[in-house]
């Protein structure tokens, strides 16, 4: 399979905050961000593997500021790893306010997603090649980072 | 007011057509299409004017090919031209097979939208100012249609 | 294939107004107003050739009055003329204040659909028969706004 | 206060069973069709009174036949009698197959709506004056459905 | 097939009022509550039967009190009677303050299922076996609502 | 303020998983269990403290199994572990095949949200008196996973 670089599976959605998408003090829930997330991030997985794809991780999210009615919210996701089945997802999250324009960094999240035949089963995605000094660095962090899941995991199980 | 681009309001909003986006032969509706379009088209037009603003006029928009039912929608869009209280919002639509990846242009749209106070009156939004060539040419075409759209209504009123 | 009548194929849709179809100040976004145009406009084309159909061109819409937030809008849509393999669909949209009563008409659309087989492919819907002077004028009309259509799309292609 | 006919209140819904109102099955949820049911009746009960309202009772519902995924689905309600704070408005529910255009009537309902001011206290609606022979008889019909709700909430409390 | 207890099929669905769900005045449609309602008893009624299921009738609704945008709705539902086909389910309602954690009862519901196959023909359901003193009573009550509809259908044929 | 148990936060919402819940492979999407997993640890934690809450951190989530189409999901969730203005809320999420009656844990996820006064800012939350020995030991590992995220946090900062 031929390599892919990061930057081809860059993809960015834009949202409006509207009234089902906040509690009843106008702040959005934090279960719609995520969902805009993962959305997003199964885009940017999709255009990597040109496969299915399911969530299999999420890594933990800290909620910086809250997003409010009439914001605009924009997402942008990006595979930064790519394993033999299974990619990791950087997307970042920010507000943006409608009146004065300020944009706002709200939160980040990694994502891990798993490529899946017709039968649900595994199957191989193209390897990833970063090209920017930036793509290079968010590589070595996601290898990082997929360490300490594969260390968590086998503690778990012994 | 502070002349604006058109890069400074440029939005990208990209979609997954999923069932309740389609009819029974897995097409996605000419409406939802047109609800993402004029979703779109508001941010872009929020990003210029900083205002609430509300739709006043879609040029005729003609659907080249079907967008089907797992296909990735990217609707891109961003102000053409500014009048004194009215902006036109060019509005993009390309659907992205997901398993190929090929990209094909389906439709362009020309939105109207006047940017309005709290009482709901139209009020000023900034003057815009072309830069490249192409931003050029589209604020010259924007032109040209406002005078199709505005000679249209004189023909109506008399 | 035996010919039907406009009234055959009228069809009436009745909406209410609530929070996710209205934007931060109260007023309903164009793009839900252009979604329910479609819909019930695909309505008003099944009923007419009984086939799936597809939206093919939305003539030029102009919004006439904002809608609002508790509004109750009624769309009308009706077939005025058929073609070989596609219909013209009028459509009608009046807003209705739900403590007066007071009714306002909001904007109409023409909306042109095309019957598709299972294959994608378009197939031959029924002639149209209009019956009442009313019905004989909007085939009329619809003949001359089908000409303007022709006429742009042979000047875009030369 | 004016009196006003039934037919002054009367309102049509059409709707597109989609995806997400049918079970794995393809059968529409009870619960949706009844969800519009309510709907197309608040409607027709917010046109007699011009005022808020809400839900008090719904009769007995049998469904008399399935109603499928892609079928179209006709609600027409009319306000039947008016008492001195609140109405019951008659609702009458068809599938129409898209395809063949065969229509064929699902259930009938009676759901009684009580008008509220803006501190959520009854009030007043305005008399009905049914017109027709069948405006009477449902106008008598529906007195005698409300004896037998009278008696059975009296049978209830004792 | 073998016997299953009420217990086995009891199901709770909890629910947050937001804005989509109310009305103008902040109130809940009462078509939502039922939509809840129906959604509840389907996944009851599948518990006991493992079947697919449709709505066949809902027994009178009377909405004792009004159920508030912000409010925590609790719908509790289980299988109360089964017979060859159809199974009866009892739904009760229950608003949540959510700022004094105030529970009110709000309305119950009878509402009976048919499992069907494939085909959409009625299927056997397995029979049910109260165990506790409060089945024992539930099932002779639905066995009374059930004679109740039983002359009910008779007299409207006859 | 009085202490208040885990169990009096309990809460346990019910999902079918239906078509705009999934992708075009029948698999529900990450991003909506995360939605429901949010929104019932919400109903906790506003049970917990009676207060406006906001979701603050989620952390590291692991999807055992995928969850299909016409899947029952269950979702339980009760309050851990209060501090002075946030709450750890354990989310349980389980499928259950509606055919087989199977039952398979899918996930489990640690969600913190903060009690919020109307100026948005946090407000005190009622102490937490876990009274079982599962109730201890959760409230114990809530500790631990917390002085996870404080140290984490703090590596960040410095």
């Amino acid at each position: 399979m031929e390599r892919r670089t990061p930057e081809a599976s860059a993809v960015e959605t834009t949202h409006l905050v509207l009234p089902p998408d906040t509690n009843a003090h106008g702040t959005a829930f934090g279960g719609r961000i995520m969902e805009w997330m993962d959305i997003t991030a199964s885009i940017a997985a999709g255009r990597h593997c040109r496969q299915a794809t399911v969530t299999a991780n999420v890594d933990d999210l800290t909620f910086e500021r809250p997003i409010r009615l009439g914001d605009i919210v924009v997402v942008r996701a990006r595979v930064n790893f790519a394993g033999k089945t299974s990619m990791e997802i950087g997307v970042r999250v920010e507000r943006e306010e409608r009146k004065s324009g300020v944009r706002e960094h709200c939160l980040t999240g990694y994502f891990t997603f798993v490529a899946v035949g017709t039968d649900g089963k595994p199957v191989a995605v193209p390897p990833i090649e970063p090209e920017s000094e930036v793509d290079k660095r968010r590589f070595q962090d996601a290898l990082a980072r997929r360490q300490v899941r594969l260390d968590r995991r086998a503690r778990k199980v012994i």
